[in-house]
């Protein structure tokens, strides 16, 4: 790895940025394979409460506990897209949470701005490669940096450095999987007999769903998974609205009584194809058989199944990741951009 | 990628090698991702089948359609190992089979040859590996080369590259897995009432087991894998031979029947794990749990479940791979030469 440290400009200080701002200080040790990955932030904004800019460096640590004890920074006097543009800086770490509405804006033009001026960019948000990949992506190309995005689907499970560098001379040609927990979750509650208003309360009440489930239950966070690997796997060139998407909404505790009496369970799939160079994606309920792998995903569990040219399909799975797997999934990206620089 | 051909010298031309030849001639269009990879066979080299040597480049098609049609090649006149050590090649691609009384050899010398004259080594037999990974590998460090063996665990599933270039600053701290095909597809024989006879016949006639059914049974298939992973993963430096190992002996259709009873099934495991800064690395039938990942395991399917200091459990499984999947690992280590020589 290179000597001279990363210089990070960090959007979004929530649970993810907060846990990786974590990792690289008080809790360090914890982790030896960090050991080499030198980072300086730059400057870092919170989505409402202020920021902290300075050319320096930042204490990291330092930043942290002070957000802790007041919940804000104070207010700085550049706008993002302003210090995206001016500031001194290598990679633009984007950690704001996705906006379906705004066609996941305004991370997209935070992304493009870093992108435009030559400086590489890490994204947990789905936004920018769901609604974007493929102008992103060139523009990357074009810029010769990175625009990686690890955690936006499966958080730290490494779905896209599998197919970058792992998959040599194998052409994925079509994928499925369960990606969003929330309607896991709230599928096995029902299971279980309750209404789909309790499920969903008590999801949210183990933090596991949002405030506004909308976008889970519809099935977007989904479809916004699916864009986002249909993009990079199969070129689809495609955002979350053409995504094929039916949400979880129509099952009932009664629906999954039935299905689970013929030994079957209902999950949320995701699926894409390359049918006669066209990519076919959907988001839907489906029913499958007990002893299916797709049948063992549950908790917080997630799996991904690709169908390549060459090989047999091949499963990455993930068991009950946490906060620490999306700010490890991130980490992963700088990584492979210090070393790989 | 280079342009310049990789110069291979084959040892072995079984199922796999031939398998693999077939990939680089005549089934080459079915797969665009190899089309940037430029391999010269310099001397081939069957069992007991004669070889071939041409160090202006072998016709690989015609050699392969001559050992169909004749089942052997002309005699020739170096052995393997003069081969190794005078022949001009850049890698060695050693796909010879395991050989657990002989400790790996001649394999592991074939691959120590190559690797003293400072040529890479790639290999599909577990026997480097499980036997002398700590000596080889230092060895091919030391002289800038690789040796790599995607193909020995899991077939072309990218277990070790996922390690490699996936898992950027994690570190592995266990593992387990279902490896052996043969003794998953035994027992699901059991579990249908068959005997172990009849279980074991039925696995040869479908060509799942060998024709001596030892090496599986006795589990020291799953202990040469088990030892390959903790020896990569946990820097273990061990044997097969250090492996605790209990086979499928004991098993039955009673004791299995009395099993699913309890909503349970066998499994052969494979599990290793650091503790105390040692490695306890076993491989032993375990009960499993209905609903747990490795209970969908079967027919030809492989699982395997990392333990890593940052992220939650992280699974890599194959669906019934055959041939192609054991060949297209090899390829992938070649590529892996070929790309970042």
């Amino acid at each position: 790895m290179k000597k001279k440290p990363l210089r990070v400009l960090l959007v979004g200080f929530g649970n993810v940025a907060r846990k990786m701002a974590a990792m690289l200080t008080e809790e360090r040790e914890k982790y030896p394979g960090l050991a080499d990955l030198q980072l300086e932030a730059v400057a870092l904004f919170t989505g409402q409460h202020g920021g902290r800019i300075d050319p320096a460096g930042l204490d990291l640590e330092r930043a942290l506990r002070q957000f802790r004890d007041s919940g804000k920074f104070p207010a700085v006097p550049l706008t993002v897209m302003q210090a995206l543009q001016t500031l001194d800086y290598d990679v633009l770490v984007e950690l704001s949470t996705l906006r379906i509405a705004e066609k996941g804006e305004p991370a997209v033009s935070h992304v493009r701005a870093a992108l435009e001026r030559g400086k590489h960019a890490v994204t947990a948000n789905k936004g920018p490669a769901a609604f974007a990949f493929r102008e992103l992506d060139r523009l990357a190309r074009r810029s010769g940096v990175r625009f990686l995005f690890e955690s936006a689907v499966m958080d730290g499970a490494p779905v896209f450095s599998l197919q970058r560098h792992a998959l040599n001379g194998c052409r994925i040609t079509g994928f499925s999987g369960i990606l969003n927990t929330t309607t896991n979750f709230v599928i096995s509650r029902l299971e279980m007999g309750e209404t789909m208003a309790s499920a969903v309360k008590i999801a949210q009440e183990l933090g596991f769903a949002e405030a506004d489930p909308f976008l889970d239950l519809e099935g977007w966070d989904a479809a916004a998974k699916t864009a986002i690997l249909a993009n990079v796997f199969l070129g689809a060139g495609i955002t979350p609205l053409q995504v094929e998407r039916q949400g979880i909404n129509g099952l009932t505790a009664e629906i999954t009584a039935g299905t689970m009496a013929a030994d079957r369970c209902w999950k949320l799939i995701c699926r894409a194809e390359l049918a006669d160079g066209k990519v076919l994606a959907r988001v839907a309920p489906e029913e499958i058989a007990r002893g299916h792998f797709f049948a063992a995903v549950n908790g917080k569990s997630a799996a991904l199944r690709l169908e390549t040219d060459m090989m047999g399909p091949l499963w990455i799975a993930q068991e009950n990741p946490g906060l620490v797997d999306t700010a490890a999934g991130v980490l992963q990206d700088l990584i492979t951009i210090a070393t790989r620089w």
